[in-house]
């Protein structure tokens, strides 16, 4: 049986910048604990400060790279760093950097710096419902920027915009990246756009096509900034972490930040109530089972057996 | 505004066997008319007679000709049959015939078949949600058979099982469609399986690698037949409507027809459930904004606000 957890400890020594207790709050999370709710509650006041920050792209940008070259440049700006990286697909972690993030490793001794991989598959609502509560403790945590990358692709490229106040779309130059990120929906998310690779041929193409394609995005105050790097060699990164305080001037000044957290906060309890209701289901299963064989002899109706359900379970309370 | 359903005469005249008002149950079904719970209601009582037969298979392998063929050894059997062709992937349907169903125009005639194709995007609960609903209707109508077909591929293929009583799959020879076939999960979920197309080279080997496969699958009672069929030319298909009737009689005497029903209608009020209480929650709209607000401001944690509003709905009463 795993120990149980003494939240309000960890908590503390969390805050406290011990980066083994936000590692044991962060596996509490992924491992969908009974304490979450525990670790929320206690986190709760501590949180709003991190800046969370979504980095996301198709394979063969060099996300790796451009992520691990940020993490520099926030840090020349002395700013506390987490890097949260999920795997959608992944039934396991264990908590350990992940295989392709060896240039990560010139981080692994700077405190300044907390770099955690988190497998949200098993969890109950997968990214969307693992990232926010592992954020939470990041953000309790004193993390001034947090940086929010999944593995893979697809569906899980788009969720990381949900869990963040700015994303930052990374693209390379030819490949047909443009119109593939346009298909993937990847360009209606993006807050900034950075091409990397940009000493390769093709890099002013792939800009002036993505300037074309972000024109036709509905009119909005914050005209996203397009900007050119070279990860591999540090070239433009300051420039990336110089428009994402930029961004974040705007979301505060604007009220764009309230609202995008509390539409964030109201999509995240409305996930948590409708979990907590699937499980006093699954609590009143020989119920279930009486009106399920009363629904097979045609004596009730599935409709007026689902609102018996309802009452059985008693609305949660 | 659509006119409000009269449900009682609309029962009343599908169950004489009124093609029409069969029609107009189903597009309620299709349109998740809020009369839906009435007309639930008004067939439970004469459900439970028909044999829900599903047939799956990937594309190329003649579904639409087997399915048409097999109507008409159902109807040289004197069984009322109907065709429900769902298709998981269209915003509507109409109600109209499939495009490809050409074939099928030979029943149009024939009043102890309908035919019907019904989108189930958009439907709370998509193929799950909307097709029992369906069936029953069908069921109180009196058929005695009911083909479930999906429109289109991956996971609907699959979901056909779990509405289905008997699940037909169709395969073809060549073309690897064994390996692809147990990549899809289908190998497990078939009750009859139907080389079709048997006069093409392979149709042998098919059946040998088929049977090696379904030989891995549990110890069970039931050992899946392999029926060969040129569907095009009615070949084996009076065979296959034999497997499906011995499989019905298998289900009876075991038992498990009644289980796997009960399991099903457990699903089904599950689901309904679920669906009631979401609905609760968006009616809570202002109660939800001013927990998200107290969320984001960090006074309160997101599972004491979820808490907070499953009690505010009332748990759906």
């Amino acid at each position: 049986m795993a120990r149980v957890p003494d939240v309000p400890d960890l908590v503390a020594r969390a805050r406290r910048g011990e980066a083994a207790a936000v590692a044991r709050l962060i596996s509490l999370v992924e491992d969908d604990s009974p304490a979450l709710p525990d670790v929320s509650a206690a986190v709760a006041s501590h949180t709003g400060h991190a800046h969370v920050v979504g980095l996301t792209g198709s394979p063969g940008v060099g996300k790796s790279t451009s992520t691990s070259a940020l993490v520099e440049a926030l840090r020349r700006q002395d700013k506390r760093v987490a890097v949260l990286a999920i795997d959608p697909s992944s039934p396991f972690s264990g908590g350990a950097l992940l295989g392709d993030r060896v240039r990560m490793s010139t981080h692994d001794t700077d405190e300044g710096v907390f770099i955690r991989s988190m497998a949200s598959r098993g969890h109950l609502g997968g990214l969307a419902g693992a990232a926010p509560q592992a954020l939470r403790v990041l953000d309790a945590a004193g993390c001034d920027v947090i940086l929010v990358e999944t593995v893979g692709v697809g569906q899980s490229e788009i969720e990381v915009a949900s869990v963040a106040d700015t994303t930052v779309v990374l693209l390379a130059p030819g490949m047909g990246d443009g119109i593939q990120a346009a298909k993937a929906g990847i360009l209606e998310i993006g807050d900034i756009f950075v091409i990397n690779k940009a000493d390769r041929d093709g890099a002013n193409t792939t800009r002036r096509e993505l300037r074309t394609m972000i024109g036709m995005r509905p009119e909005e105050e914050w005209k996203p900034p397009i900007v050119l790097t070279v990860a591999t060699k540090g070239e433009g990164v300051d420039d990336v972490a110089d428009e994402i305080a930029n961004h974040l001037s705007y979301l505060e000044t604007s009220g764009e930040l309230k609202a995008r957290r509390t539409a964030r906060a109201r999509r995240e309890i409305e996930a948590l109530a409708l979990a907590s209701v699937q499980r006093q289901f699954e609590s009143e299963s020989e119920g279930i089972d009486d009106l399920a064989a009363q629904v097979e002899a045609g004596d009730l109706d599935p409709f007026a057996a689902a609102q018996a359900l309802v009452d059985l379970s008693g609305g949660g309370r």
